[in-house]
């Protein structure tokens, strides 16, 4: 990444790799998001007009690599890989380091999108101040992602009338049984600088419901394993009720997918009407042999070729690339003390 | 429940049983008190008028009855019970689910009281939509608990002039001696829509100074076996003092009251007046006999009596209805881990 | 400390011995900030004038004399030792009690400057009425008390320009191996009421970072022995991107010294200029010896001999005053769990 023409020092300086350290570990999510929001937010702010923070638009095909465990200190390094016109890509690398040994690990790497919203008028999006690449197959290569990424969130967006409807003493093994949600007032200390809720908190809890879903369809514990896009459609403004759904979407001999959609309405609206803020795909992963899903429905069944065809991408994926981590099930506790 | 005539679809649809999936189980009672004012504020905006948010006025008595442990999840669920001209009576079961085995148990049954407060100013109670029950006898029922809890909210008023004040060097046994307090400036943080302190966030405070005072009576641990009615008094606005004050009020061969007062006065005003804004009694139980309190003053020994008044009328209820719960010692490490 | 003339009664009350109790023993800063804010403010605003609040300006050197275990209750205690006209100077001392054996021990003693600044012009600095000493004594020590400070402050304000650089692939050992840093966008919930930074987070944050340079550096759990002084030379408004950064000032046998620097800079400003916002140094301690920091640059070695010099002034201090506390490695723990 160079230094652009008319862009300020700030942008042009060795941004691409910086390197931070904390020691929350539970804070994985919440830190990508505020790390990637802070590096896209600087060179959109680097001329001379509206000021704007960047809000986090799209998160890309997460891997968990390895397990942070408490005590060691991440190091989150980003950079910025594309820039749109009103967008900015952004890799975000966590590497975990035991402190006492020395020891690093790659843990998690993460692709996040971002849309700078103006600070006056929360409505408009400004525009991205292009980024230099040092070679031409940079940019093509950064075009190519904008576009599925934009394909794909239209994609999520026209499956947004699908609700997550409680069933009455519903099957072991069925969609229904394992469902699960989870409602919340949004308050002022949820919220960023713009009075909306804040995507790293809903990461969390959206991961936190995908973990109900696959203990209770397969009574034991489980890892998330990754994060197959999560697309932000709207903002929650504070005063709305969240309300976050997950359901099983397909299962593999070792491997659960869930579906986590994430509504909100306003409570002081007489209207009451629900919208669809997010969606989120996890893949949860465990070292014992799963039950199987039973899909039932039209749309259950519709769901689970989905599932599965994205998980035989996915297989042919590591074969080539990289193993599957294996988590021992005893590391899965970490997960839920820290939530 | 039945749907309310002139009344939007919301409120009439299944909202009774409403069934949230949440897994922390450390903010139990923050839960409780966010998942009544959602089911309260709802029907108090449907009509087309001033938006409001409900706030909570009073918790009735509330038995725990068995701990939540950590990796369960907490199903809640509410349901509105009676609606009086500027109240919505709330009945909310909260039920531990082991996701791993599928048990489930009831952990925790409360009744709240919620006033709808209008958002544009704070000091206007708006009116509640009246709801149709379903049989004659319900409404009636409500309607005598709407007016015992008038009447107790009153006479709470009345000893408002109360203050719990240190004593130097107090003899062991003495309610001086355990008497426990804690301050804390109210931060945006603190806070729900209106710029007032949260009640779930007063609730839980009062519940660990309870346990404060009983530890240091008892010199054991001890759990909260049920909460005798908090009355909400006036609220506390944002940049306020609070002051949350405990002290032994009676105690039995294996259980002990405590009686929590919680005061509130503006940093930012000359006359630094105190109000009482809340005020809660809590019975702790363990499995060892306690030492017996002496009161001393005048007011210990009318409280003491007032006490044991209290503590019989529930022994009689609990021999006729249930057993009292016996929980180990060591399951007090929970609370004292999630606080 | 006596009434002063014309002064309101709670200024005059027993106000300099306080003592509260509290069950967080993670929120040992935090409390310690927030009582002697509140302690602070009372008085300030006793007068019919511009409300205030008090605002942190500088922590004198703090000794941590013994842990705080999990289930034990913090007492604090505070007293008003001097008031300039335009600061206050707070006296804090932190108890821990076991409640279950009444064992209690002190913990922490420190020595806080406040600033009172108006609620409605945060830039404008109120006036603080003054105190009325027993002894003459007392008033003529405070002053010296006052004028030491004033000119650490200056000192401290000089070295602004420092700035924690990166070094890639650094040496063990060296400065540039340990050092670390951490960032974070101001968020409201991180706020006071005047919307700048809680300065008992940075506190937090603070220790945090020095306790990951001082792992890094040493390769074994240490603990925070004592804070040498830190100095909040700027507000942090909402907004912010808040850079905490540490480097080892200087390693004795025993113990080594790390110097914390906190800067702050709006994201929604073309300029993006950085300012030092606050500077901290801290001794941490092991049982174990430490391995020698080599300084190579001229500012290493600079500080290495400055940090030298307060070591041989301190060491004086407790082999006339009092032992150094001797913690085992295990007790850190503490420390890392409860961040």
């Amino acid at each position: 990444l160079n230094s652009a023409p008319g862009l300020p020092d700030t942008y042009a300086r060795p941004q691409p790799l910086r390197s931070y350290a904390v020691s929350h570990p539970d804070l994985q999510d919440h830190m990508i998001e505020e790390v990637g929001a802070i590096i896209s937010t600087w060179p959109c702010n680097s001329q001379n007009r509206d000021h704007c923070v960047a809000t986090l638009a799209r998160v890309e095909h997460t891997y968990f690599l390895w397990p942070m465990c408490i005590g060691e200190v991440a190091h989150i390094s980003t950079e910025i890989t594309y820039t749109s016109e009103h967008s900015v890509e952004v890799q975000v690398n966590v590497m975990s380091e035991n402190i006492l040994t020395g020891t690093k690990k790659l843990t998690n790497k993460a692709t996040l999108w971002y849309v700078p919203l103006s600070l006056k008028n929360v409505d408009k999006v400004l525009e991205v101040p292009p980024v230099v690449y040092s070679r031409q197959e940079q940019e093509e290569a950064g075009q190519k992602r904008y576009k599925t990424q934009k394909l794909e969130r239209m994609e999520t967006k026209w499956r947004n009338e699908d609700v997550v409807q409680p069933v009455l003493n519903p099957e072991p093994n069925t969609v229904s049984y394992s469902q699960s949600s989870l409602i919340h007032m949004v308050g002022p200390s949820d919220c960023t600088l713009h009075s909306f809720v804040h995507e790293g908190v809903t990461m969390k809890l959206t991961d936190e419901v995908a973990g109900i879903v696959a203990a209770r369809h397969c009574k034991t514990n489980l890892v998330t394993a990754s994060v197959n896009a999560i697309n932000f459609h709207d903002k929650i403004r504070k005063g709305c009720i969240k309300t976050i759904s997950g359901r099983m979407a397909f299962t593999s001999n070792k491997s659960v997918e869930i579906e986590v959609l994430v509504d909100a309405n306003s409570v002081a609206d007489s209207s009451q009407k629900r919208y669809r803020a997010a969606m989120s795909l996890s893949q949860e992963g465990g070292s014992l042999p799963m039950p199987q899903r039973l899909p039932e429905t039209q749309n259950e069944k519709k769901r689970f070729e989905e599932g599965k065809g994205r998980y035989l991408q996915m297989k042919a994926k590591w074969q080539g690339h990289m193993k599957l981590p294996l988590w021992p099930k005893t590391q899965f506790t970490l997960r839920a003390g820290v939530v």
